[in-house]
């Protein structure tokens, strides 16, 4: 760590906001270094400069944390998605590593090494070999010295538990962050029991990153934080979302959306929902705030100028940004400048732009469109009877997923 | 221009496909380095290595065209946006030459300079003192050497003329390209008039950028090209148009949408909807196929992508893009995985994830807003009453928009 | 005629607003007195009681004209139909006129006894044998002694002018009403030429009926009055449109709809479309202003209330209707009793209440879905290509019209 | 009650399914005979033709139950609605009795006499008051020799227990039927809970009328059968829904929408959606099923023909119905043909042919307008969020009501 830098537990013991940084694997798959579907993180060897960028332009934004680029970076990982790659995975998590490193010390941001869930536990492989496929990756970080360490994008806490289990055995600060929602993980745990987990493992972060939108993610870290109180336990909280509206999502969160990952468009939040999402989360106690998919630079800014008044600065790149829309004060066209105020945007209904376009979509994979369809369209489309489907048919799911 | 490099006309003439790069100012924005409102490229002196990536992934895209990001870079403009910049309009013209050259030789593009509507103009100076505007940054691109110019984002033809005027003093091939709509420019002058002008007056390749949504501004291209045919010219034709949705707009375009600028998200364009529009563009005999505003590097792909065979070619950025979702092939989930194929994608209806929300505005700055929601809401808001409503009220408009 | 009341030319050469009734075939499919598909009117004979109520709700509401509920009551109709009905074709039709004559003498209504397109027409039988079947039904009429006849419900003006060439012989006013929209009948004739056969062949009153919504039936009906002002004829403007909300169809109206018959709900006109659509018929110089299918009485009293001013006085069952909401000014909620005023209603944008349906639909029938589609998206979706569409495919919807 | 005819209780305790009928007020509202604000029936009295006709159409649609047209007819209501009637309440209430009596025996139905909440109860009168309220409506009632009673549109279930004990005391079956929805009554008494009271009171048919769309109305009935299972209680269950979508009402209905009364059209439910709403309450255990505000003829016959298996018969108005659109089987286009299917309308999502219009509104009366945008467009406005604002503000709710 850069001297004179204050560790991630340091500064939110002391009630400070940490900024995260938002998401990689769709921004540069939108920039042409990212494959969906593989989603591997490649680039970090084979092009740097692209991926250099993209931090920097985070920390410009005002993230306090570079997350190095190493999601979906385990050998089993890179070898089931069947690329053949002209790096091996430790020079990925290397060249990763040095990447993040470099732009944070440009200004006041952390390195985070991650590890994220594996396709080994999916197929149901024993503890012990999860556990050594997460050692690979960490002995990357902690040859590169990062300042902490985050196991997040995980959809089983049980999982989550063991990957904590390895992070800690470091002597690094630990954040686990599960890809869930309020219905909780894939096995029907609640979020408040799974907090209790991770924190009984030993996280000192715990939270909620990708699969919803900004509301319903930090909905489900409140329920963490209740449980995580409730059993007497104290922990912090974090909070990295879709940038994506998703309010027809049952329990897999967008996935299951029939416009993933190549119709999302739509559903992109604009720079004033982030207002309201970075307030929400703030108001709920949740002092670490970034985003996850369809994030990008613009969007955390955001977060950063709603709370710059608690943080006490606005990021760089708001140099480039009128609050409110204040640049637009001086357009030639009167009723643009009039749109260079806040109640203006705070109020906008954004139009789509499709009329042949619905508002809300039908989740794909339920094996019941029509039925979902009319759950959709009432009001009884509750998390309580979706997870009841979700019972019902998870041993189907588990088996389908393993495949 | 690099020895064995075709120019522009050389490919055109013969038949080639020429991709255009996205927009600038708008992606740039995004990534914290342009500001909203005044829009001024003073990045390129600024950031370098942020617009020299840019640059870069659109080249990956499949891009043959380096515009250099110089839009809004007269001085006039810089001065009349009121910044205080720390670098000359001269040095930012500069930079911004230097790195679209930088990039263009690492493929096989060319750099064309740019020069756009004047403030001077509008505020009704003298075609002598706006033509001493062009040539002062027209200098520079000799100075620099640029393989071509373009004449963009005139919403008056007369404007437009005199800057091809200009520019062809030089004696590099002339383009330009202007922002209207089917209903012409904003004396009501129509878009094959317009065209038959600006051949004319000595420009080879016409056509439109910005304002509108792609298959709109293929329209006006048709009409321009019909235009000039009637009239027993020849010409080369080009289109670079938003990457929004705006069935919405009237004659002004995307400026008067109450979701310019900061709330377009609902309207992106996915990459699907750029395979149609680069076919329907082919197909009307356009072989200059770019975007503006609101393109990123994977909408551009996806126009090389749609081009592929009749190029002979696929972009370097394919590399990390499979066909038509292909990249899905792989996913866990079954009904994923079912989404790799052609159909799925070039059927779905995306939903907005935003039940509040209309799928049309009613635009601003007519001062008739209920009555045009009327209108919105019934078939008969055609092209020609809007444009009687133009007629109406230009002296008007023009009025408020000198001030 | 009742002694005193004035005929249905006095009226309209005195310049008064004479209001018609509304569509009595969905209305009474509604109530289960007409079948949807054959939409006969068989209950004018069996359910007397039923098509009496109907009639003297639309004369509570201000109509002043009982059209007889002989829609498709032609031999040859009943026939094609293929109903085993109780009663003969002779019987239904002189029961619907007793009724209509009931009614209107309870008022200040006139009996209107009408034909309507034929199968015989569409199979191409001759001029002499679609005469015939008109002439049946008229004998019906003349015998009966209706106040005035009306040819509506024309798809050719071919067929309709032959219609009014035998209702002429009779001497009683003619009025001749198509279901066309402003790109003009399935041969491609224009409204404007439409209208000058029709009154050259002696109507005195030409408009157009069903179809399409109310703004698009007056803009129709505009380019037949211009086309007859054109020609030096004189004539008097009649409109009895759809009360559903049809932006998206093309030019065989909302037949072609997806939502047609049985899913038309969330299109249906409120009330206070219905006061702009009378305005703006009054506007547009059309003084017989009326319904067809999905106008319910409180549509006709909401045409009646709009010109209460012009005509001088209030529809009786206005005695049960606040003035633009007025009847919310005791209600117990605040929030409710601020919805009594005019522009509350006059401003309101009504929720459809169904998140995963589009704003517009993909209507059926042209063979090219997917095309289609992508041409609502878009503005360029105007009249003249669809036209051309139709040009291209008349021959065989002819064709198939006719088996 | 006629020879041979069994009574209420008689049919449901053998199993028998008993069709309501639909909403009087809305239906005649619309056909020129009920004013909007003050709701009140001297239709009844003033224009029995009017009345007797829309009863008639309930029995042919398939209705068991004719309720007498007492609506808002109690004494004070009256009075307070400000009007001047021609017409004691006696009156309106006798001759609602008569009409309902002479349908009823044209076919197999029960005469139902129903009494609803009061303006005394909201206005903190006694208990003494408000039965001598009910009382004395229930004396028409008795006279005129009903079949059975219902108390129905109660806010609160304290008022209904009230109407309950005084309807008791004449010996006829008694139903109770609350306009709540599953988050329960206005003092935040449960569905379940108020059904137990109900019951203990006497009532043997309990359930839901009015201020929801069906399935929320069928999801709170559900709710009200356990808990009347769990206190080992026993009773019979009702529904009566509206006949509009309303997912994005909060806890006190459709009356808080920005459409209520006048622009509730989109909304309206089509008779696809009746079949889904009678299969699922048939499914709930629910056998007495009709329907309340927005109700037409059409929609009673939807639910009779998908329940006719059960039944055992068609409604007499399928006479005039084809099955699942049967109807549309001889139509002369082939794509409308291709619509007499049942698929075809069981998945038809319809569209509004509204572009400017969301889908959702955001409901009036909670002084948190945009707070409120925001839950709507989230995913956590989850029921208990909403009944926490309720509670927050319900004393204050309490007061105004009052006034």
């Amino acid at each position: 760590m850069a001297p004179g830098k204050k560790g991630i537990l340091e500064r939110l013991d002391a009630g400070e906001i940490v900024i995260g940084d938002g998401g990689f694997v769709f921004a540069l798959e939108k920039r042409g270094y990212v494959k969906a579907g593989p989603w591997t993180p490649e680039a970090a060897a084979e092009h740097p400069e692209a991926v250099r960028q993209l931090h920097r332009e985070f920390l410009r934004a005002g993230a306090n944390v570079m997350q190095t680029f190493t999601f979906y970076a385990s050998d089993d990982k890179l070898e089931n998605r069947g690329n053949k790659l002209t790096f091996t995975g430790a020079q990925i998590n290397e060249a990763a590593c040095d990447l993040a490193r470099e732009v944070a010390n440009e200004g006041d941001a952390l390195v985070a090494g991650g590890v994220s869930q594996t396709p080994s536990y999916l197929s149901c492989k024993s503890e012990t070999e999860v556990k050594a496929i997460f050692k690979k990756q960490l002995d990357v970080f902690i040859k590169k010295n990062v300042d902490f360490l985050i196991a997040e994008y995980f959809e089983h806490v049980e999982e989550a538990v063991w990957a904590v289990e390895v992070l800690k055995e470091t002597g690094k600060p630990v954040a686990a962050s599960l890809c869930i929602g309020p219905e909780g993980d894939m096995h029907g745990v609640s979020p408040a029991e799974c907090a209790v987990r991770l924190v009984k493992a030993g996280a000192q972060i715990v939270g909620i990153n990708c699969h919803f939108d900004p509301m319903t993610c930090v909905k489900a870290v409140k329920l963490m934080k209740e449980g995580v109180e409730k059993a007497g336990l104290k922990a912090h909280y974090m909070v990295q979302p879709l940038a994506y509206h998703t309010p027809d999502c049952s329990c897999q969160g967008f996935i299951d959306l029939p416009e993933f990952p190549f119709g999302l468009e739509p559903r992109i939040l604009t720079r004033w929902d982030m207002h309201k999402y970075a307030r929400e989360a703030y108001n709920a106690g949740i002092h670490f705030i970034g985003g996850c998919c369809g994030f990008e630079p613009y969007h955390i800014r955001a977060v950063a100028e709603e709370l710059a008044l608690e943080r006490g600065f606005l990021p760089t790149a708001s140099e480039k940004h009128g609050n409110w829309g204040a640049g637009l004060e001086m357009h030639t066209k009167p009723w643009v400048r009039a749109r260079a105020r806040r109640d203006y945007w705070e109020n906008l209904r954004p139009a789509s732009g499709r009329p042949t376009c619905p508002s809300m979509s039908v989740p794909d994979g339920w094996g019941v469109t029509k039925g979902h369809a009319d759950l959709m369209q009432q009001k009884e489309a509750t998390s309580q009877d979706q997870l009841k489907q979700l019972f019902d048919r998870r041993s189907e799911i588990k088996d389908t997923e393993a495949n």
